[in-house]
């Protein structure tokens, strides 16, 4: 690679850049760019760096993790309630090759114009493949969706089916055999695991309406223990109802638990609320055209000593012990 | 390395970054971190990414590289006028050493404190060494210190002296003997190299005096043509000017010209401000304690077909013809 190459890459993003929305103040170009929330508004700030063989697999379609990259933040910002703004990028490429960037860049651009989320600047250096972008979105500090929020007697909601980019994933490692699929749904679940679709819509809806929030990227038990854990409460959680899609019934049982429960990955919602705005969430899901599903409760602890834990059941309310330790999921650390 | 190994990572920087300062409305911990700009104000957005190598030798002492890492950012806030305020910092690591780290976050607390500039979110990950800030500083829109606001007849400025960082590189690299400094000079040569310091009070203090300004990464003949290039100008620059410090001297004038004009990493101010405030600079640059030099000016295209470009002389006002491309300089990509 040359330092032309690079200064190329450099233009190449900021032309692109300069084809979307313009949000900022000051964008590309200068030695900061300039942003400010709306008036009486916080910027809701997440960062994520995606890594080669931990968060994709060397081959993937550059053009899917174009996507990929800047939905697992927009999902923290949806896990937020936050309205998204704009984003940094910095990367650092081996080599720099027109092909794979042109593809790289469609994927996120495409997503980035559909959430008028705009690119304000970045960085580009040879190295080991690495992305990491930072993402900026509004909220009043008030209505934002916290993980320190849950209540004793919230319901316990999630969004979208959990599991599918796990099992997508299980296929591409040669975990349980393609076979055991039909075309769309191989199709589906890898879809899952290259395309996660922002719940940003859903997180705006659930404004006023949430108590606390976050986004399921490392598996339902591990991701809800954090609301648990911040809260100071605990969840009694029926595992028969966690949503699952129909390609996910093709696997034993006690995969479709794992991959639900601990295969990560799945960038929905995982969300609590008081029981008298059920109806309010279910009309909010249906507006937004995204599934809701409601999986359990959450309780106060019951000595102040205790630790903040999940008591899973099955649907006739039979206590289910789990073992989820140790069940690897693509995207942790 | 284990999962577990990189979750005491992420509590030990959260717990470094809770010591700090608090400046978020919410800080670590949650899907994204909260923060708002002073009423009035814009935040100013950077991103810089770091990669072994690239940046840093793969020897540098981690505690030094935990500096640069931070230093960079707020040399990009000090360039913009504005006040630090917060930082997310993503790492990926190969195999978490506890010594390696602990130095590491040793020195960048050290400067975020110094700064009052507040951790407030980031991602830890498995792989080749890789460091990536962004950064927040508030500043005013109106009072931001832009690369295109450059003027006919604007003075020239640059801070501190240049080429220290480059010369000290070019020790370690054994591009010129170190036995030709005495011992502080190679001191302070490596120091330039491996602890710059950001010129964030003087940029403060050039707030509504400067009509432009940037850092200087890539060195002085690159970055000023990025003044030049987004104002539409073009400058006379006297070579001789160029403050450089004594231990410069020890080497061939042809290579202190390389090293001050296009050795890089200096993170210095360059700037340019009309002439009837030359005193009030002076002034300022005395008040924060850094020395701050005029080298030359800026002066309108002949026609508007002209590309920017610096026209070199030495003391005597004789043209030089430098030949600086090629002179390769460590920060480039």
């Amino acid at each position: 690679m040359s330092l032309s190459e690079f200064a190329l890459i450099d233009r190449f993003f900021a032309q692109r850049a300069r084809q979307g929305p313009r949000r900022a103040t000051l964008g590309i170009g200068d030695d900061c760019a300039l942003i400010a929330p709306d008036p009486g508004e916080s910027l809701a700030v997440s960062t994520d760096m995606l890594v080669e063989g931990r968060h994709f697999l060397p081959n993937v379609d550059p053009q899917a993790l174009g996507h990929k990259t800047l939905a697992v933040n927009l999902s923290d910002l949806a896990a937020m309630g936050a309205k998204p703004r704009a984003f940094t990028l910095s990367l650092a490429l081996e080599t720099p090759r027109e092909a794979w960037l042109e593809a790289f860049a469609e994927g996120l651009f495409a997503l980035a114009d559909r959430f008028d989320c705009e690119l304000i600047g970045g960085d580009t250096t040879s190295g080991p493949l690495n992305l990491c972008v930072t993402i900026f979105g509004d909220v009043p500090a008030q209505a934002a969706l916290r993980r320190d929020g849950a209540r004793d007697g919230d319901d316990v909601w999630v969004s979208g089916t959990l599991g599918d980019a796990r099992a997508g994933l299980g296929i591409l490692r040669g975990e349980w055999p393609a076979e055991r699929f039909d075309e769309r749904e191989r199709a589906s679940l890898h879809h899952a695991l290259e395309r996660p679709e922002p719940r940003v819509a859903l997180g705006l809806a659930l404004r006023g309406l949430a108590h606390s929030a976050l986004d399921v990227s490392d598996g339902l038990a591990g991701d809800l223990l954090h609301i648990l854990e911040r809260s100071r409460m605990r969840a009694s959680i029926d595992v028969d109802a966690v949503p699952r899609s129909s390609a996910m019934s093709k696997l034993p049982i006690e995969t479709q638990r794992q991959c639900t429960l601990a295969g990560g990955d799945d960038y929905e919602l995982i969300f609590t609320a008081p029981r008298h705005v059920r109806e309010a969430i279910t009309d909010a899901g249906a507006r937004v055209n995204v599934a809701v599903t409601r999986i359990g409760t959450i309780s106060a602890l019951r000595h102040a000593t205790d630790e903040p834990s999940i008591a899973w059941h099955d649907a006739s309310r039979s206590p289910l012990s789990l073992t989820l330790h140790g069940f690897d999921h693509f995207d942790a650390h």
